[in-house]
């Protein structure tokens, strides 16, 4: 694949900077209190999807303006919910319906790079959700109010919020969110695990988020990356699955560039220098798990 | 079902009010350390049966009397263990036991309102099992012991608390409870978060529950609240099928009354004034889960 | 089995000591900063899986010299990872190999007494993999060095810590240790709570560990323990399995030696005294989980 230039995929709620191999993406909505609406959905979906596949990237932070009114404040349902419904979903029935916060939840999922979420702002609904839970690493501004308010809107938590949630921090405090829609601090004991740090002030958020996307961008190995998020996003029904799968990981790394270059790297007592990529030098074993294809609104469990 | 009056259920060892849409049961066997025997686990099974087909009900609350000498103190197994067993289960040998802690917990867990334990005293055994684990939210005395002996009487955990806890808090933690059979303070470190929220004094832990009890039953949805616990204690193998089924219980939420009056209480800037119940309002596809019927003792796995 | 003597196995980088029912295990390569190499994976599978079945061993604490340069510091990979790789697996391709951190994991995991780690110095990689993580409880000097090198290193996380540590704390700390490979003391917050408590001397750590140890040597059954740990580490599909299965647990460890012994003691208000053993007063029933034979490299998944 040629390199993609981001600046010319037409983006218009998003602003997107590649530095190195740090991939920056600016929530642009300020104006609207960064709500999910407009082009948000489609621009998020497809840039998450485009840096999956471009070497290049080896990190990806998503943040907003320190000086907006929020992180994200949510989707705009003041015109109720059927803003939310694709004309070709209502023909199919209740069934044919795919969550469009669940769709990002997916793409970002399912990106392979490490993925970081510098929440310098309020978040609220699809803010909490799509917009934090499904990136492997969260930082936060611990003046910021949170809340995810679904059972106060009449509506279900959304965005495989249900799925994310109690494994990111255990279903008692999930519940306490989820089931009672409260405001809550980043440091409230109910929440504060789901952030790698809390920030005293918004301007601090991506700073520190960045300086952590450095550091990763310089010292670790996009196929380790990837493969290690494979193996804890896609557990094995036992421990006894888990060896399985780590040994094969484990031997195909060690036989990679990246592993070479990591024992290397150790004997000569220097930081590593890796070189390896997804689209070369990835095993046709990976991905080792089903793949279920959520987009056809045919697939039923 | 016409609406019952909790008063006539002909409870011994609880007392249980209806207020508004709240319903608070209290343990009523503060003479004998609010043990688990007499009628309560009878009491307590109807109860929770009872509740969930009422509509009225939003929100149950479970407590003692401040001044009990404990919450609950668990079983009073001074006279062995056979007060456990029932004649029928004896003749079908050893794998028609049904734990009588596991019946009170899947009875609270499988309660599809609001359940909160507001406890308020000391507690051991099943007074930290199917009292507590199986409820979505908990509030502690500060001063309150707690422990679960199970391995220093030479039994096992009861009441499905090898399958609650760890989910709750995180192995780790439910490891060190477990496996030690230690008495330790809701602050500890290794169970804090099981907790809401931690009162300093017996006295203020019920109303502290009630005031949370009172927003919920106010501002949340009966159908909403359903799903959000359908979705939390069932979810999918994988993501994808939390996206599939969240999709799906979205949709039918959102042409639901308490979606419409969700949405327009937004746009009105308003508080939501909520009338959908579980009988009327229910989809045929609510449970969408295998359920397992565990009162036939012919059920194996 | 006869008793085995454990100073007579031949173990060249372990010294094993049993006092009591508390078997030691102290990690004897301090002049090699306790790397993991040499005869050390041989000695601890080994003495994992006699002490397994030896009945007289209720408590096993792993532990190192206070004095020496680490807890463990990981594998020593300055001459590559070809050391990790047996001959005979290299024939039968990449899913013939077997991680042989994994195999040490099972071996700890698969243990059925209650196993303690005593850390008091520094860890890295299978020093915080397999020599932390299968163990029931941990304990740490605070001024301790943690951390998960490995996609720093150009390889996948080991040892089945991917199945463990997001199981152990939560999937939203194991990705701020696995995916970044961040250095962190015990009390940070993102680590903390793999610990069950946490000393502050590198002397003060074994010595805890200890006291819990004859704790549980004099005061808990070894059988339930034994199913505790089966129950925990074999959780069914939904609650009701959990349900069935402690409840056939309770049946049988009532109607065993240690049940009538534990309810006993209750009634005379006395600490028990438990002399049942796993070699003769386990029911055929268990184990009840499937179980997968890793070590034949002709299993796949």
């Amino acid at each position: 694949m040629a390199a993609p230039d981001y600046s010319k995929q037409g983006y218009k709620d998003i602003i997107v900077t590649l530095e190195g191999s740090i991939l920056t993406i600016l929530i642009n909505r300020a104006k609207q209190r960064n709500t999910f609406a407009g082009t948000l959905f489609n621009d998020l979906v497809q840039v998450f999807e485009l840096s999956d596949k471009d070497d290049r990237v080896r990190v990806i932070i998503m943040t907003a303006e320190p000086t907006a009114p929020a992180y994200c404040s949510g989707a705009d349902i003041s015109g109720g919910w059927s803003s939310l419904w694709k004309p070709d979903e209502e023909k199919e029935g209740e069934h044919g319906h795919r969550d469009s916060g669940g769709q990002l939840s997916l793409a970002i999922y399912n990106n392979r790079k490490i993925t970081i979420a510098a929440v310098n702002g309020h978040a609220a609904g699809i803010g909490m959700t799509a917009m934090q839970l499904p990136f492997d690493i969260r930082f936060a501004w611990e003046g910021a109010k949170f809340s995810f308010p679904f059972v106060r809107r009449g509506i279900a938590p959304e965005a495989a919020s249900s799925y994310l949630l109690p494994r990111l921090i255990g279903v008692s405090r999930a519940n306490s969110l989820l089931l009672t829609g409260v405001t809550v601090s980043p440091t409230s004991p109910l929440i504060r695990d789901l952030y790698h740090e809390i920030l005293p002030s918004r301007e601090a958020v991506y700073p520190a988020a960045k300086a952590l996307a450095e550091d990763l961008a310089a010292n670790t190995s996009q196929l380790a990356v990837a493969y290690a998020k494979g193996l804890i996003q896609h557990p094995g029904d036992s421990i006894e699955e888990n060896h399985i799968h780590d040994s094969r990981a484990i031997k195909l790394l060690a036989g990679s560039p990246d592993g070479a270059e990591g024992a290397l790297a150790f004997r000569e007592r220097r930081l590593p220098k890796f070189h390896a990529t997804l689209s070369k030098d990835t095993s046709p074993w990976f991905p080792w798990w089903r793949r279920l294809d959520i987009r056809s609104r045919l697939t039923k469990l």
